[in-house]
């Protein structure tokens, strides 16, 4: 098979020259130029022609930005002649664009996968879509890699024995169970409910978390909006402990330091699909670095071998 | 705009029927023919020349010779010239398949929306899809209606003081707790476990069902292995009464019977999104028309008018 | 080149299992399963990716189960990222279905062209299409193989002075003579008149047959209606002996029986495109292996190597 | 519907002239430019936008020029916001390249239905295709007429009695057998064989023709030669008379002298779907229009009203 | 034909506004949603169904935010079943991507016309495209208005008997001695050189200016580098007066205010298909409306008129 | 990789040849059939079956003819299952036709270009395009060679010490003066200017020529016309000498003689991307070899190597 060329947009290139080093590989460099109407151009500066092409880019804000950059890289490496283009995504954001829960929207986790599919896109790895049912999107292969994994191993290093994995949303209990019996506890889910427009509440949490120390799970954390809720509703049950676990930790708007200084959270952990920033360190935060399972993953594509193995395991 | 033509393939005549008479309109005939080589030939008997094309096709048993019979309709009413087609599809079977939970297999929802825009379809109109993500999966667009509506109108006209809406499985409980929410009840939800490969239990309830009047909601009920389960977990936490709801009503291998039979049950509720047949009428079972509903978006289809009022009430 | 992994659906997996057999490589498992609302699902249980896959499926009776087990199969193989995926389907039964002989009908073999090259085909090797315009049907690279050398292998180890080539009807006459030609002998034809919309009779024999033995050749017999009433006429014109022989032996609703009984018959003869069953074979039935044929057309294939010297021979 | 707006390309003005001069509207300028580097430019004169465009132009001689004239109208057309295209083809040339016969060779006939698909035709109006599977190499809506009505209201003009029809070819058998069902009299077909990579000879003719008044039945004749070698043996049969009859009468080479020239032809008929030239009138040829059927299929095509009643008559 | 309903993204909906005043017709209102992750959610608040629907979005900065926005809007009108989709899009940004000056980058604007074309759009209605040719790589219509008649009305009211038209680019002299015909006047070019990677210079000015009245002509003015570098040189020229004309203002990086303090310019004209701030009025500027070529080119494409007859006028 | 084979169409068999020498390969050999119905085959006479296809064929005229041929040979590499085919069109004569300047014409080069990839093309790789932008009208990648670098070689040899570059046309100017810069010397430009509909001169020329030696650089020169009026117009302007340079030497209608036999002009250049033919070779013609840079970047794309470093030198 041709070699691996790797490339990185600019959404986090830290994550992507960990990659390479696992993968023993040079990351390929390129020059990104915005014009002076703000229109970006993207050079790739590494021969393409015949190589198996590895574009990195989660979809981390600034969202929009990051989509066209990724975008102009696909054309452009395959009017380059690239024998084929991979997309690692590790952070689908508009995966969770996914129903028409309004009329006259787009689904654009479908338009996303088909615009990426115009711009050159012959597959995708990716990692914790907000729903499976994401990748039935995609008109091109897609690898799709889950953290539970990783959570699962730092998590299974504690004290289990009185926990309870909760989901904040019961549409991500059926997730949150499976979490659960990876580390052999029970789980409970909490509701939500609509009041007007832009208020959602949690009207109930269904399962029994009184006393137990809780792992609040969910795929991303932005805002945190719905967490410190759940924190609110959890400390009214008397909750034991809370440790918060995310895939994408985006924690926008000083979520991070809102949620970190909440007394009964004793640890926040996320990986590191999307950057982190140096002084959210400090906090409570743990980062877990799928960098490793990435690696392993392209590895696998460039020579053929199964992936499926990577994600069976459990 | 063009006049409406409808016709109905083999899987539902009774349901094409009863929309065209809501429509006041004649369902257009149809020629199935099956070759010796046991090939399918379905001939469309009225113009189709620049008509407003309905194919009514509900993918009930046997789902492979309805899904080709369908295709082979959609060709025919492209090549005959259809200004445009629409599927009436109110049970989409293989919506179903909508992820990939094993190593290669086909996200097969995916794959039938795909066949049947290479068929010809312009459109769908379909009903209470598995997950809300299907939708998605269409390149054309869908008109998605849901029969929560029909369901919860009934159920209201009893007495909910001491009901409560049991999803059998977490993955459904999202919607479980919208109907509810219709109901003005609380929410439950069971977890499954699978134990071995082919052996799926319910390992615990989510939420509190001890002494109500329980409402077990699904989707779709075909051999009824999950909701029989169920039954026995709702016994062993004495609750006072069952009624059993869903949308699609297959009922395969005397499932009707073996619910029906359990003194517990006190009526099993469905619509005829796909035929019942006439023996099983007389059970406890009871059957809510769809048609005019479907006959209601199709009106509002061919006229421009807005189907999402439709589905956006309440 | 990346290895050869063939798979077989339900259709015939003792051909899949010959043409391994002469390829020297092992038939790689797949399972199915068809869930309780009667959809299918189709698990490759071997690594596709980057693979030259073969799936080896003719569209034998059941031919809707077959054909959508097919296209999941594709399907699955693309999304497992195989490298490139042959459809090995030597009966083509909708092939018949090539041309719109009455209104709104589909061209159903281009339809199913079609809907392969969806599901994932990029290509297809096939044998004894019923006209040789069906493979540009096909927008992918067909190898159409034919299997009148093996016929007339076999047809030329006897006697052939008093011989004469029969076509069941004027539209198979010219593959007829092609055939004819192989053997050395003349060649004649059936007209068939339409009597009514469901009756189709034989008016004459156009050339010579008189005290011959006659050969007759068709592509497929499925109920055999054709060719019993093919062996009235040619009773009338006092023929010596009859020989049948076909490519793909349907033989449906005791077709075999129904020629074998009568005695002018002395052979039947036709290849092992789709199954025979057992019982079939202690009757006057000739089966010829096609799978060294397909074998080595798979192996050239593979290799790079000309296919078109298989059956430009002669 | 929009109204009607028809041109015509270089190959056959004076047909599109009377199509329109039968559906009683203008006929719309174009004007086409051959630019010194040898390019041609196809301007439409006329304004497209909402209309339903037909561009008429069949594969006459200079083919290629035709062709690519053809396709940038269809672009033009296209480009200037057409409702609608439909190509009007009454003679297809490429339609006999419909089959592999020799390796390494396109099926020119859908290629060049891909190609008017990718210019922009919506759909295709043509007659006689050389054989019917090519309606199957279409991607959009094909309305496919035959002349066989008109050819057949021609000879049963005259006394039929002692008539055969005969067919230059086997594999043209079928469509002879039709018309002479049409006609009522018996048919008979020459068999062809390939002595040499260039040399053809007819090997001999299957049915009576003995003392019988010939009727030559063919879809094209160009430069003629199988049918003068027919002619040639049905001599040496001692045939009554001869009449030639075809669809498109290209008679390239000086054909038509050469076969009129022959005192057993008492008569050549064609339709006008290709150019004839008036010096060719002279001749024993006549001449039947098609523009009346061709306006009619245009009229009922744009009223949205059935084509098939057209064909199916007989 | 099917109502208009017009919709504005974010870009400009001044403009949106004046167009439907023009056509006496509401704006029909959308609801932007930026979620805490950074992802875009665009509603359209009135239906679409059937209805010829317009989506006003010029690519003004911030440019990716904006094309994303309206690639969502126009999926979200196909998904709502819209009869017709038309982009109007005064100004296409990345039109100036139009062609690969350095190897593996893309050539954006092809791109940008495929995307919006997967995104659902029928057709676009633009103004000014850098170069023309760009108008040939949409796969859909394009009607391509050109402000040079509205800027050469403006300039006609003047004297021109000592003026001279300049572009600043060799690549844009030959519009700008068109618009020098327009206003009956030489034209002379300005030819850049690159020094080093990071810096173009004008090297030379081709034709006489020297003592005349300039009318500087480009197509974008956006952080006016090139304009003040070409002004400096003009002034070498001992020129008379300067006017600076552009269609696209976009005046970035306070170039507005850079230009209109040079002394030696008397007036900047552009035209409104970017947002021009409020601030910037009470300068040397002067705005042309293209609101009513607009709303005219809007009125004929959804009547059927012909829209060259608009620019074709001289 | 695959092996290279590489074919030509019959535009230019001796560039094929010459690159074929280069590469130290053999030309695969093909046969052209003219049907009598002016329909054209073409067989390829070598196996493609998982080959690298290139196929040799500049639009050289016949243009139709040739455009024809090349759809054929993509469509039967395709259908052969070539690995790879790349036209090598070192003239894309459509190119020309690169906007709509006039209305309801087709942008023919977009259309040649998707033209060739529905034949089958994978990529493209040619000369001096009419405009860079032609680039983006293809959907699959091209490599654009330019031939400035071997025109500027040729003229670098003799002195350039009082020349200068003029071009014919305002729109050539931009890249006159990139070959200026090449050869170190000023540029001008001629500005053309519309009488009538069939009528355009040269109104001036901008910049300075009197005296000078001048290098008349085009991209092609066909029947000459402007080239002519040009050289009267420089005459006007005293200039010392006259050398004519071009990439596509077509000179049609004797254009090369009239060139020719001007007393001023005292040399003609142009490359071999069209046939020279034998007796032009006597006049003032020099003709350059394109056919080992063609070659080279055959090498390049084969291997996978960067071609952009060819055309990037200066």
């Amino acid at each position: 098979m041709h070699e691996i060329t790797m490339f990185s947009g600019s959404a986090h290139r830290e994550l992507a020259a960990a990659i390479c080093h696992h993968l023993d590989i040079p990351l390929a460099p390129t020059r990104v130029t915005r014009f002076a109407n703000d229109c970006l151009e993207v050079q790739l500066l590494a021969n393409c022609r015949e190589r198996d092409v590895y574009i990195v880019q989660p979809l981390a804000p600034p969202v929009q930005e990051h989509l066209v950059e990724l975008l102009l890289m696909l054309d452009a490496a395959r009017g380059a002649s690239a024998a084929r283009i991979t997309v690692v995504m590790p952070h689908f954001a508009y995966a969770r664009s996914d129903k028409k829960n309004a009329p006259r929207i787009s689904i654009a986790a479908r338009l996303m996968a088909d615009l990426m599919q115009t711009a050159g896109a012959d597959r995708v790895l990716t990692m914790t879509l907000h729903s499976p049912q994401v990748h039935g999107f995609f008109g091109v292969p897609v690898d799709h890699l889950h953290a539970r994994h990783e959570l699962a191993k730092h998590f299974r290093r504690g004290d289990l024995g009185n926990s309870v994995v909760v989901s904040p949303d019961l549409g991500y209990a059926k997730e949150a169970a499976r979490f659960a019996r990876l580390l052999g506890v029970p789980v409970a889910a909490a509701a939500k409910e609509r009041l007007a427009d832009d208020k959602v509440v949690i009207s109930e949490i269904i399962g029994d978390v009184r006393g137990r120390d809780v792992v609040v799970l969910d795929d991303e954390i932005a805002r945190g909006t719905t967490i410190l809720e759940l924190l609110d509703r959890l400390a009214e049950h008397d909750v034991a402990s809370v440790r918060v676990a995310c895939t994408h930790g985006l924690f926008t708007d000083g979520a991070l330091a809102r949620i970190g200084e909440r007394e009964d959270v004793t640890e926040i952990v996320c990986t590191n699909t999307v950057p982190v920033h140096d002084a959210d360190r400090a906090s409570k935060l743990t980062v877990l670095s799928i960098a490793p399972a990435l690696a392993e993953a392209v590895r696998r594509i460039h020579n053929g071998e199964s992936v499926s193995v990577l994600f069976e395991q459990i």
